[in-house]
């Protein structure tokens, strides 16, 4: 900025005032002086829409600026950049939508509405000209869309394995470190508020295709329909998976992986087994992380708080800084600007390759063994280790096998597996864990 | 960028053209489109300053960029931005001196420039209102000065302990797993290319602090002399210092560690024991990471290829995007926009606290440890555990006492220790290893 040069303030709107708006406002007035040196001109609050005026707010919330009509802040030809934290699809896509077709930069921490209407949002931010900025959508107050968009510029995105859910997280570290059930570590995510009333957007694991999605429209420049993406949730493990991994020196996360194959991406989401030595073993409790790789760049993980006000609104903030930057400098655009997207194929995930972890519940039978390798070496899936070390202590008892695959396609384990299935000695379905060497 | 408005190309030189500045000729040229259309103009190479014009450069370099004549490159009117990738102190200094003064964007990869000259750097190019971009000066690959930089500039750094040297970290990982001795250790960095031939300035500690200072710029807006930083490099650590630290469910990491104590600032460099479970545990081999503790975001870490051509170069690049699209805008000055820096004090070392594991090698006489653990009690240091198990198996051998002290003040535990150095059992010099939570 020449010095000189005297600056209109860059007026800002919110729409939405809980936990994480609340926060960006304590961020914005608490740190005035020092974020109009960065921007090169003060940022000022406009309006702040509300759907209950007679709320608490934080006490930098000042009255005049909330309203309940969402109009006298859409409607605001004063208003230069517009800050989504309410969350949800509707009302929220149509005010973003709206915003940029005014001309206003918007910065929004909404997952949902980017896994699902994102890529169109980023068309029509470009089309546009205006910024549409999204790192509190993913991962809190991790830099992971920071990174992907600038850090990564001049590299090509091969992998990104990621811990995406906090709930998720906690739920398996406590189970892992505590030996606690899956339904207490639940209950106990929940009364420490990690987790919803109803977590089953959170443990199904459809929180976590959210973000792999809105990732995948920077890491592999992909327009991903949500649905697509295959998602298995941590429903299924127990205190057993959490006892063989261990022997095997491995540990149970939950992840959302994407990889670059050239001709196709593969996205999936599930839990996984990874080495107790790879760096993200250690990412626990509700923290969140991404692992990506470069092709130039190399392994980079970037691991914080997943959610939380605070940490969120930080990367409102520092999405915000930008924004207005561009803004004043008359370059709207910045944030998209060169965020290129097309319709990527998806690879099914029967062609995808793991070791994988399989468990099956059966009676204590002679000759089960036999049938169950049998089964696996029809179809092509080699037996890296095989453990079965319990017996029935009362007929009828069920043991578990546990065995480890070399790499095999995924899709031959499953035609395994449904073999297996249907055998008479299997007391349940029989259990699949990828293994990721990530 | 409206996409009626022509661009004309924003031209580059490179000071250096090593093996990071021909990664950094082959990203731009091999992304050229993506780039052009990231900054909303070519980039487009003018000069290449090399001191040996007969050299073999990568194939995408072209020979009529390659002058050996300083004077070519920086008297260039025709240049807007200068990469400086040469090294060392003298004569990039200087370059980078004139390149600010003659209005040009600087993009450095070279931490001992920044460690030694960075404050002043960054006050010329505020003055000048040039941008001076330095990513690649601290953790090669690794976007830390850009998470210090934009993501945080709502928060507070409150801490920063991070692994920021390949070659200790290289040496302690093996180490720890392979039981190797120091030397070998070393011996095996050299020989894979990871430690020069004099690895001192690695393994003593230097260059970690160094890369401390740049990052304290950003993280505490400090102005630091990197010679009044306190710095213990790993040349002491043995194979018995492992072994206790395994048996505390601990394990060594070489950390550069900074934290914001409000009137002072606390910086050093040392080995420290941290917990296995700690998220810097697993950060092994050549990989580098910055755990940063913010005050709104809580943690967050950072991890890669902390050295290497490529990932140095991808920062690099990353730098050259921002500085080359502030210079089309009219707007030079955002990557130094909004620094600021001021003196700050150091705490001296003797006033910080932690919890320390001390070594003494001794005589196997009775009344030894009744010594050790007088001496401690003297000093105000209160004791956690106690370990001696081994025995002197034939006269005269050392046996090692092991203390872990609760929370205490560096300088009293000094003091004790100098008073048990005294003492005629002791067989060599007590050791003291720091024991940090991150």
């Amino acid at each position: 900025m020449s010095p000189e040069r005297v600056r209109f303030p860059v007026r800002i709107s919110l729409l939405g005032c809980g936990t994480v708006g609340g926060g960006v406002i304590q961020l914005i007035e608490e740190n005035a002086e020092y974020l109009a040196s960065r921007v090169g001109a003060p940022l000022e609050i406009k309006h702040v829409l509300v759907r209950d005026m007679e709320k608490d707010r934080v006490p930098q919330c000042r009255p005049e600026w909330l309203t309940d009509d969402p109009e006298r802040v859409l409607g605001d030809e004063g208003t230069d950049l517009v800050v989504e934290v309410m969350g949800g699809e509707d009302p929220a896509r149509e005010y973003v939508e709206r915003a940029i077709a005014l001309g206003k930069g918007v910065v929004t921490a909404n997952k949902y509405l980017l896994a699902k209407h994102g890529t169109r949002l980023v068309d029509q931010a470009i089309e546009r000209g205006v910024d549409l900025a999204f790192e509190a959508s993913v991962g809190g107050g991790i830099p992971v869309i920071r990174t992907l968009r600038e850090a990564l510029t001049s590299d090509w995105v091969e992998s990104v394995h990621a811990i995406m859910n906090g709930t998720c997280n906690f739920v398996l570290t406590k189970m892992r470190d505590e030996g606690t059930g899956f339904d207490d570590a639940v209950a106990e995510a929940q009364r420490l508020g990690y987790a919803e009333a109803d977590p089953s957007l959170d443990v199904g694991g459809h929180d976590a295709a959210q973000k792999l999605v809105v990732m995948s429209m920077l890491a592999f420049g992909a327009r991903v329909d949500v649905e697509e993406v295959p998602v298995e949730g941590i429903t299924e493990i127990d205190q057993l998976d959490f006892q063989f991994a261990d022997r095997f020196g491995l540990t149970i996360k939950h992840l959302a992986i994407g990889h670059d194959r050239g001709d196709s991406i593969a996205l999936r989401v599930h839990p996984a087994m990874i080495p107790k030595s790879s760096v993200l073993a250690n990412i626990d409790g509700v923290l969140n992380g991404a692992f990506i790789q470069g092709r130039a760049l190399g392994p980079c993980l970037l691991v914080g708080q997943g959610a939380g006000d605070m940490p969120t609104a930080v990367s409102v903030v520092a999405d915000l800084v930008d924004v207005a930057r561009s803004k004043i400098e008359g370059e709207p655009g910045l944030a998209t600007r060169g965020i290129q997207m097309k319709q990527r194929k998806l690879m099914p995930l029967s062609e995808v390759t793991s070791r994988y972890y399989l468990r099956f519940d059966v009676a204590d039978d002679p000759g089960v063994l036999a049938t169950v390798a049998g089964a696996l070496g029809r179809h092509g899936v080699s037996i890296e280790q095989m453990v079965q070390d319990g017996q029935a202590t009362k007929p009828g008892e069920a043991v578990p096998i546990l065995i480890i695959t070399h790499t095999s396609k995924e899709g031959s384990v499953r035609d395994a597996l449904k073999e297996v299935a249907e055998s008479p000695f299997m007391r349940g379905a029989p259990r699949l864990i990828r293994i990721e060497d990530a």
